[in-house]
């Protein structure tokens, strides 16, 4: 069984009675780029849902095989991937899966200990927390009178001991007065957020990002200095409709995952 | 009016009585760098709202003056939104507005031209396409047998000119057969594939990452390597259950945000 790696084709072409010329090497490399893109992206998923479960993949020449594909396109293609923080090349035993990444919900609003429930243990590292005049943007968001005190914490949130994000949050000071003596460390906000109000959270307008982590960002969350970060803004609203909590969320791009379903018919 | 940055108080805290040690002077940086993320969090989404319609940012002392923090904070932030590409120094005018970032609606399942219709025109470069073989993992999202041919497509998608993303798609022969023809060019698979099948979409399985690109996809991008992007993977089905579109998909992470809601109760 032979499954050619749709783009080989293409290069096959593209090589016919020009291999010499400069633009025929460079349409070759390219080709190459593309085809390891293609394999890197086919991988990635394999090795995220655990296709792999010795977590080791197999050797270059089989993926070449397998993939119709040629051994220095492979090579390039977990590049890609090690680059990318998935996989790590271990001396004696090959291409192994070093990824924690977790899928992050997005079907239901969910806070991060309930989404990750299954993969163990969320702790939340509280750096700053405390009331403080809202800025304007915040006050506008939450329904307030600008310079009106809301409850400003900074955390940085950990699975099984990892660092997964650094949450900026911001909650009118009625129901943030309650939060301040609460298990912050063990407990999500929306859990304690419906707990102190005896109400059901209703609905969050989410915007969702890809930026590089600035130094010190990532620095506060143990990334490499540019890191990719998922950076998630979420307005949260009670039942009633009423906006209590303003977020600001930076996951590490190599940790979550966000998935969900889409429908063309709303 | 005065409304304080919320760690404003901290810094006062830390640095009572040991402004001299290494300690406080440590201590201090690590808050100027918080408020300077926080306050860039604020201005990120103020400027991506269109909250400076001259596309102008106030003057460092007056957003110094606004949210109560210093203007060594103030430049600390905008040396944030400058380095992610939102914002540029302009002599003699200041700080100016500079990025395009366009909305993706994550409520429902769309095409990029679909989404995108009020801000411009999409048109799609088509890199890549014909049949192939499908690798393993595609024949089987797609339901085929390995080995089965599929059409693969490769497109370079762009709003109004500007490069917005690059996208790998995966599609059955027996549907992809009629799309060699279609107007790839200014036309999204998914409008096609409804016109080619007389069947509407259904649903899609969606996961989005953020990656930092690599070399050759940043410059296909024409983004700075490293820059941080915002992958995309779908399987889109028709409304009666059968997966027809499998792809993955690169965008910017400078050129586009992702919006929608998310309900507690399903």
């Amino acid at each position: 069984m032979v499954r050619a790696m749709p783009s080989d084709r293409i290069r096959d072409h593209a090589g016919q009675g020009a291999a010499t010329t400069v633009a025929a090497h460079r349409a070759r490399r390219r080709l190459r780029a593309d085809r390891a893109r293609q394999l890197a992206d086919l991988l990635r998923r394999q090795l995220l849902t655990g296709a792999f479960p010795d977590g080791t993949l197999p050797h270059e020449s089989a993926l070449a095989t397998e993939y119709g594909t040629s051994r220095n396109t492979v090579r390039e293609a977990l590049d890609l991937l090690r680059a990318e923080g998935l996989v790590a090349r271990q001396p004696g035993v090959g291409t192994v899966v070093v990824a924690h990444k977790y899928p992050h919900g997005l079907d239901r609003l969910m806070g991060l200990a309930e989404t990750l429930r299954e993969h163990g243990r969320v702790t939340n590292e509280v750096r700053t927390m405390g009331p403080a005049p809202a800025p304007a943007p915040v006050a506008g968001r939450l329904q307030l009178a600008p310079g009106t005190d809301v409850l400003y914490i900074e955390r940085l949130r950990r699975l099984n001991g990892l660092p997964l994000s650094l949450d900026l949050t911001y909650i009118p000071l009625d129901i943030g007065t309650e939060l301040l003596g609460a298990d912050l460390e063990n407990t999500d906000v929306f859990r304690l957020l419906e707990a102190v109000t005896g109400r059901r959270l209703g609905h969050a307008e989410i915007t969702l990002e890809a930026v590089s982590a600035d130094t010190h960002s990532a620095a506060v969350l143990e990334a490499p200095r540019g890191a990719a970060v998922l950076m998630l803004e979420r307005l949260t609203h009670l039942a009633d409709g009423r906006p209590v909590d303003l977020e600001f969320i930076r996951f590490r791009g190599d940790r979550i995952t966000m998935s969900g379903l889409l429908h063309r018919s709303q």
